[in-house]
């Protein structure tokens, strides 16, 4: 089976970055199957490459090597890292981009990345992508251990990840990302909210306050709110999402990542 | 060979939909070569999806599955779908999506998708690309028969396209897409312009009326236009297009899909 | 190994343009791997292509068939070749688009394709992306000889770039391209400077003027720079680039292709 090496980027798909680390990857390992996951990330946003990241990662197949380059600090002293979990491999600077995945793994171990040998030849201090990361994420595709790349850390960068705060008969949350559809999604789950319901809390009269709007109840699709009115459901990633069926939520609410959201039950 | 599987959508390239549609496959069906027609699509545009699909699917190798993701009745009673032509197969929402697969097909069987233990396990309301159009279109590619996935429907839904008008010396059409350069392509083609020519219509001197200009004549190639002044051809698809050299028709006209569109020949 | 196909084209990805010449290829060459260097070129912008394809190309393994397609000029005389280089194949139109790869390459040699029994059946004057360079692109890439396409030519379309206009203290150069982050790369390289420090000038108090600002010395990497305060450094392909950290320069310089550059230093 083909080694899978997919690729998360702030590089855009117009200029020839994304291709260079592509061409940079098949002149090593031309077995690769190589997957975009994103290169729209916003430019140096190292927070949404990282909920990116964890939203398409976990469907790929065991042993996928996840390469991520959103990496204002190439060149300076932040370092290179290779992560390994139960499941993946994952390369890229170490400033914070895989806090998401430190949270969920079962097994995690880091490695500094200092083997220069597996490098491009004379590597620049401008463009690690292609002169390192997608150099190692190949090799690391062929079978070289990742032990081989340089000494294990623990001193690992992680985001400060405000949670969402929970009392007995509500939550304080924020919108952490806002989606193509203008779909804005929450930083807390389904159980999170099951942690009011076990408290007593009367779900199916749940309010939903954002920007000014209240939102009452979940629905189950889209297609189950009506037209124009801010609606809230469960997505397909577990977390509570604000959308407006067929409209932009963003747009309606004039909102942005960050905005506070409450949600609240009567007991 | 490897199976191919492509992929058509509104889901746009800076999320993870895409991809996590792609990992899906991948898990499944490690061999599939995955292809993107478009994730571009505008939100919800069940017309520029069937349309576009239409456009690129016809160029691929027999066997090809195509799956389309243009969902905005996701988890409501809308029906899963298989279409199998006598080239392709199709995976998709049963919402008008292949209205054009249809008006084409020679030979065309639709089946309802019901066989849960293909899908992932658990499938949400909110996401069926990944939970059941991504795995059944592996599971296809892998060869499982069609019918294997649920009982052939009839009644399955087509979108209502208006054909153009043909008089004895004109057509009355309107643009149907608008493209990435700003050409508007119309809904009629170098047939239907034949049929005026067998009534005796003098084709040279035909005119083409839109946005209160008029286009004398049929161009061959985008160069032989003047700069700056509207020019229609036939395209590459076999339709009438109106477009400006190097410039974008759409601006220039201050036009939009759906502007009226009227052919005539002089007898 | 299946051999390796890039794609470079002013095509977009919202249309079925692109997606259309894949189908095309993979008929032909079912094991090719296709890999999109841009489809977001500006709309027949043969210098923008011409750069794109350079920055990417030279990344690729030995014998990657390179397909290039900004193509103003579709269906009148200009001719479709193919270029053969020590290192790689072109396939595109004879407008200019390979002028960089002209410069670079030790050994050439450029046909003019004319053997249409490569071609699709019939095919069309407004998309020869699809009907004729994508099935030679995958004939090549199946190992069918360059030869076999058509005559050599030696008066192939070379752009006018113009050279930087070196003294012995100064480099007058422009901006030939402006990324994604809004950073501005001149056409100038760490070898032009070379000159100038061979001439005895002092490197590390170069002065570069631009849009009426004035920038002292050269960065090593981005984060080097002051917030908010233009910059300079020498990019990862050679050329001294213009940048804001973590900001976009040409937003910041309200400045755009074809500014003028300046770099001095004192004796």
């Amino acid at each position: 089976m083909a080694a899978i090496i997919t690729l998360t980027s702030d590089f855009g798909t117009r200029d020839a970055f994304a291709a260079s680390m592509k061409g940079v990857i098949l002149k090593i390992n031309p077995q690769a199957q190589i997957i975009d996951i994103s290169h729209e990330i916003a430019p140096q946003d190292i927070w949404e490459a990282a909920f990116t990241l964890q939203s398409a990662c976990t469907h790929f197949p065991r042993g996928t090597v996840h390469l991520v380059v959103v990496d204002p600090g190439v060149g300076s002293g932040r370092r290179p890292i290779i992560v390994v979990t139960e499941s993946y491999f994952f390369v890229g600077p170490d400033n914070g981009i895989f806090t998401l995945v430190y949270e969920k793994a079962e097994r995690l171990r880091v490695h500094h990345i200092t083997a220069a040998h597996y490098f491009l030849p004379n590597p620049g201090s401008t463009f690690h992508g292609r002169d390192i990361f997608a150099p190692v994420a190949a090799w690391l595709a062929k079978g070289i251990p990742s032990g081989n790349f340089g000494e294990e850390i623990t001193d690992y960068t992680k985001l400060n990840i405000p949670a969402p705060k929970v009392t007995a008969n509500s939550i304080e949350g924020h919108i952490v990302h806002i989606d193509r559809f203008g779909n804005m999604i929450t930083n807390f789950t389904y159980n999170t909210i099951q942690m009011l319901v076990e408290g007593g809390g009367d779900i199916t009269n749940a309010v939903i306050s954002i920007a000014g709007k209240e939102i009452k109840g979940l629905k189950k699709y889209y297609a189950e709110a009506a037209p124009g009115e801010p609606a809230a459901l469960v997505n397909s990633s577990g977390s509570v999402e604000i959308f407006v069926f067929k409209q932009s939520a963003k747009a309606l609410l004039s909102s942005r990542r960050g905005e506070s959201v409450r949600f609240t039950v009567p007991r």
